[in-house]
């Protein structure tokens, strides 16, 4: 029980459970009365709470995220600080960037900070060369490593995701059963997760028996926020011959610029091209059509993650991998 | 300097630096002497950077935010901590809520936490009545305190904004001299900059000698994502007999909406509805028709503020207020 609990159980707040361990006079008896009564029920010492007002147990979890100020990953940041702070744990933030050098530096700033544990958000941190991820390996031998949206098989490291190949598996059998069998698959990481997502892309026409064509599956170098840039992307493959009437895409973001190309192209949605997003993100709300997209239950991702990190710090025995299941919102975009 | 530096100057990865430092065998004799000769050359001893790798001397800043999840907001915490590190200081993240309650408790845990300095992220941080603002009066007196978009005259306290009073009024004033008389203005928070976009609007009136029928002002109770229910909330305005050709919104996500609800309507944009938003996320991209709005550069306000409060921690004399200017951005949603 930490000072946050306290504060909480006594209906205070941390300010005045603050003023109370310190001596202040200026407490209503009432209230210090409150509060003492909850301390001395847990069997804590008010003097072990003033030094330091027993911040000393309120101990830190690295979070590393590769770009804190993307939709999705700021998201997953905002619900696992939430989580990690009712059970009385700081948020050290690191932004790592999406480079292998940045992302291992990053890593070994925080495990030589002492903190606790270390929560590495979004599937970029797992590369597909193993040799890429040693890292990981190696600074689980010092550290319990939390994985959101990754696998890695290694003592010490858990992983908690959303099974991205049978989500996307699920979407892309959606559209081939409905007549569409030329879906263009748009997609801008290489990530584990992206991998995954592919494989399910693929494994659908796979179970279809339905042959695919490989210049279906389009690889998008922009940035992660621009739109217009995909949009021109699509404009140059279709200007090049490639026609299609369904855009599957790894991100909301490649499914936007799809959107956008279609109304530029007077291309009608959903009648002549669908179009599947993934995420379900507010871009989805924001862009006309709403569009259609997989929702991978983030936030519940994100409460079973800090959950598994507690109980591994309790000393418990906790589960190396849990898998969730994506589901796709129907909007504006599909007529599935 | 710290390892970061070290390992920047040297041109190797931080786990470089620590192998060195922990006389691991596992290091190229000349990238060993390469890393010598930086620490030689700056005056530190190997050993003390060996306990603990230096990083006592990589302090912690508390940055707070209302949710990291918002756009805006995520963004913002972003670039702080980008800049935090670079500069050799650890982000400590803490989501506070938007109830005043919840702001002072973060702000108590923070202080608690021996940061050597708390960031406060958005100006739903500065409250209209003076008394709900002692938290950060008094929080001072113990830690430097620096404000992102949010205005506090008081010791130990450093503002860095954007001057979203001019940039308002200068919105307002664009729309007025295009001839358009009634503009709707859309808001969504009482805070210190949503007062200052208020007045900025309402002082465009007075500056035009133009009355300002008290019913253009209208504020939205509802969530932050839900531009749906921004619709919803116009048609409800025009289905009252409200009318107005401009809407010009505190934020982005209620110029989409407003959006929606002119193609909902049939209303074009921008011959019969112009509409500004506010802080140019990608949300006006995403949009259709891209929606103009007003760039408050929160890149260059997050890096002068670091650079404040290194400043501060390093002694030296440093402003307590730092102002920038807001900029329109035109793009689809406006003719002027």
């Amino acid at each position: 029980m930490n000072i946050y609990d306290i504060s909480k159980q006594a209906g205070v707040s941390i300010a005045t459970v603050s003023r109370v361990l310190n001596g202040s006079h200026n407490v209503k008896p009432a209230t210090r009365k409150k509060v003492m009564d909850i301390i001395d029920q847990y069997g804590y010492t008010p003097n072990a709470f003033a030094r330091g007002l027993g911040l000393d147990t309120m101990n830190s979890i690295g979070i590393i995220c590769a770009d804190s100020s993307d939709l999705y990953l700021a998201k997953a940041v905002y619900y696992i600080e939430g989580n990690l702070r009712k059970n009385g744990y700081n948020s050290v933030l690191m932004c790592s960037g999406y480079e292998h050098d940045s992302k291992e530096n990053a890593l070994s700033l925080l495990i030589n900070q002492r903190v606790d544990a270390v929560i590495m958000v979004g599937s970029n941190y797992i590369e597909a060369e193993d040799e890429n991820n040693r890292y990981i390996v190696n600074a689980a031998t010092q550290t319990p490593i939390f994985l959101l949206n990754a696998n890695l098989d290694c003592p010490n490291v858990f992983c908690t995701m959303c099974d991205d190949f049978r989500a996307t598996q699920e979407a892309a059998l959606l559209l081939l059963d409905s007549g569409i069998t030329d879906i263009l698959y748009l997609y801008n990481s290489r990530s584990y997760s992206g991998m995954q997502k592919l494989s399910g892309y693929r494994s659908a026409y796979d179970m279809r028996e339905i042959p695919c064509n490989r210049e279906l599956i389009q690889f998008f170098e922009g940035s992660r926020e621009d739109i217009d840039g995909v949009r021109h992307f699509l404009c140059g493959l279709r200007e090049q011959g490639l026609t299609f009437h369904a855009v599957l895409a790894s991100e909301d973001m490649l499914a936007a610029g799809a959107v956008k190309y279609a109304k530029i192209n007077n291309i009608a949605i959903p009648d002549e091209l669908s179009v599947i997003g993934y995420n379900n993100s507010l871009l989805t709300v924001c862009s006309d059509p709403e569009i259609s997209s997989v929702d991978n239950h983030l936030e519940t991702l994100c409460s079973r993650l800090v959950k598994t990190c507690i109980g591994v710090l309790n000393g418990e025995e906790m589960p190396p991998k849990v898998i969730y299941s994506g589901e796709l919102v129907r909007k504006a975009t599909t007529n599935l």
